[in-house]
């Protein structure tokens, strides 16, 4: 029985809804294939036209610059929170194709599950929370109880190029007093989660070269420096044998965890068996003294991400290589910062490089900083309370082992933290064939979101 | 004034002779491109032609396993030894084709240098060899002095595949004292040298997989093991920091130099200076406790010639690779061998491994054995008596850092030792452009060949 208005809304259209869903699935808005720019154009005007339908009296696209960002804008709650939604209508490729077992843009239901390319990352959500604004407006007084701005983008899936510059061009318009994304997702079905933490990263490249070509092993091989040699021997420096990183000064910045800190962390860790399986490793590895979860989104890395010189091709070519290369991201913690960090790396190679050898660091990006939620941020209570109320038991705080740049970009130039609230679970091949949505979370969804912006506007 | 009687046949030929070398160079025999397919066999027509003018009786071409084999035979001289000339007319490819200076099929005469592609490597050395076993026959009475048996492949350049077969399947018509290789070069215009030795070879792969697939660096970096971090720290294992290679019982078997040996490879010496210059590096490298000529000829190496793994293209991928690879040969001396040395490394390779990688060693290749010439073979003692005549100094004894795997199938299939005299020089750009030849060669070349025969034979 319902207990709010807008969820008679919400069950009267389930069926409309839900056909709404498999719509935009059956768009193959894959933004990183030049052959299917019509297509992610088409996303586009589905979802400003799905706004638009909503009641959101204001909604435009920015073009010209890559895919389409689709804007709208419902401020119509004097004195309640601003919140700009974020979220993304463009989709991951598909290949392997052959690996598909129904057509990725033909959704399919199977035990529970509708799969289809974008169903989990992040189609699902984004209807379902559009859906759930319009409810709101229809059962309350013609407009959400909360000030919205939508940001909807066409290019998550290739690393949003160019939306630090909107974010940048824009920012009166998105001026708010936090985000909402619903790019993310929950621990399990029946397990609600908020991310309270995103690890920074910094970006370069190891180059070394030993001389002006590459050489003959036979005739130079004995009395020459050999590039692959050089750089796998200052490879092998970046790390201890244990697995700490043994860059001078890495971990100096990061802050000690805390007793309370590990108790959250252990409370939302799976297990090492589910970890090895679902990495289909042997074993888990990585720094001494932490957990695989406080080693995951509390401690820093140094990854090798890449690595190639000399010869690469079928049988022996004797060759004493006169270039290699390394491609290194680090995963950072607060309070380290991508500048230190580059800095520490390339005093640690001056000093473990060899003199016969030009050995350069190349920063690849500028980097992101970590990212910390405010405990005391008053969204992420309400969040807290929310979650507790639809799924019966309290949301587990999740520190993210990845990165998500946009972030950072809203601290930066809207100076206001994230709240991230999605539906997808654990192992629903967002990225990868089959990728599937569970349909029970269809109505969770829309419910829950909802409830959170009722509760931010009461 | 010339003392042998051949020599007034080479003098009244020389232009004639020249301008044949001139029509040889204008065929592109490049072995390796499949376009030059029809160039490649008419140089070998183009030589079964020149070895019947020049009188041998029996010319054929062995054809249909890759480019055709010439071979002639001309057993005219009963009682004198038989010798098995060997050597190649194909090319290296051009590239960089922008590089020359003068179209590389069209020989052109630039400062005393004959510039053309496969000039030095070894069309020169082929064309006055031939001249030089018609003039010995020509002024003496019909035929060499002694039994010549010829073998000119078309697949030097490629790596010989085919040849140890045709060599097993006519093991009987090859029969020989020795092998008179015509692929080699001087220690400069003014510096006759003997090789007397050359390093064996074996080749291998080592595979790491630490996973199914690549995962996500933010999300699984801090807990797996990382196939680049596991091949690089395996790799700075095969070496000391100092340049020795630190696999247990590498040096075992090699027979300690001898003040001898030491002398005469310090003999044989380019000077530091010069084999930086030469290889454009920075400094030298390599095993500690010998000098640059002795790792180059006489010690034994382990090189890595290419690796591979995770993300190589440009910017960042935060991929944490499942696999990696690396490639290595061994340049080996008297007394190792491919097998044992293969062995070593497995066993290396398991020690240093660590558990949570499955790595393999793949063999890339049988081999070869290191070669060192028998000091007293009778075929070396006459080619230093010829060489000093002709020079007016003694051969350098010149231990090779390459191998010449033709060399160890004459000696196990023939049973039989291999004296190599070429006059490539060094800097000569044998697989670059702008190869040369130095013309003042040429008359030296076709002299020493004719001299050194007819010694053999007296």
């Amino acid at each position: 029985m319902p207990t709010h208005p807008w969820e008679r809304h919400l069950a009267a259209n389930r069926d409309a809804h839900y056909a709404e869903f498999l719509d935009l699935l059956r768009i193959p808005s894959v933004s990183t294939d030049p052959d299917r720019t019509a297509d992610v154009a088409r996303a586009a005007d589905w979802v400003a036209e799905r706004l638009r339908r909503a009641g959101v009296p204001d909604v435009e696209q920015i073009t010209g610059n890559g895919h389409p960002v689709v804007l709208g804008r419902w401020h119509d709650a004097p004195g309640k929170p601003t919140v700009l939604v974020y979220g993304h209508y463009d989709v991951q490729p598909v290949d392997p194709l052959n690996l598909w077992e129904s057509p990725p843009f033909e959704p399919t239901e199977r035990d529970g599950m509708l799969v289809a390319r974008g169903s989990s990352d992040m189609k699902g959500n984004l209807v379902t929370l559009v859906q759930a604004v319009e409810a709101l407006a229809h059962a309350g007084n013609g407009a959400p109880p909360v000030n919205l701005t939508f940001l909807f983008e066409g290019e998550e899936e290739v690393g949003s190029p160019h939306l630090p510059q909107v974010i940048e061009t824009y920012r009166d318009r998105l001026a708010c007093d936090f985000v909402l994304s619903a790019d993310g997702g929950m621990g399990g079905p029946d397990t609600p989660v908020l991310a309270v933490g995103l690890k920074g990263i910094c970006a370069l490249q190891i180059d070394v070269r030993t001389s002006s070509t590459d050489l003959h092993s036979g005739g130079y091989g004995a009395v020459v420096p050999n590039a692959v040699q050089v750089l796998t021997q200052l490879a092998a420096s970046f790390h201890t044998p244990d697995g700490r990183v043994a860059v001078e000064g890495f971990y100096d910045d990061v802050r000690p965890l805390t007793d309370e800190d590990r108790a959250e962390i252990a409370a939302s860790a799976v297990s090492d068996e589910e970890l090895v399986r679902e990495a289909g490793v042997l074993h888990l590895a990585g720094e001494p003294g932490f957990t695989p979860a406080e080693r995951r989104g509390s401690r820093p890395t140094l990854d090798f991400n890449g690595i190639w010189g000399g010869f690469q091709g079928e049988g022996t070519k004797t060759v004493t290589p006169c270039e290699a290369h390394l491609k290194i991201t680090c995963r950072l913690v607060v309070d380290q910062t991508p500048a230190k960090i580059i800095e520490l790396i390339s005093r640690h190679v001056d000093r473990h490089a060899p003199s016969g050898a030009a050995v350069s660091v190349v920063v690849q990006e500028a980097g992101a900083l970590p990212y910390v939620l405010r405990r005391e941020t008053p969204a992420l209570q309400v969040a807290k309370r929310v979650l507790t109320e639809m799924y019966g038991k309290e949301p587990l705080a999740v520190r993210v082992g990845g990165s998500v740049p946009v972030t950072e970009v809203f601290q930066r130039v809207l100076g206001v933290d994230t709240i991230t609230i999605g539906f997808g679970l654990p192992g629903s091949k967002a990225h990868a064939p089959n990728e599937w949505y569970l349909i029970s979370q269809f109505d969770l969804a829309r419910r829950t979101y909802a409830a959170y912006l009722e509760a931010l506007g009461s």
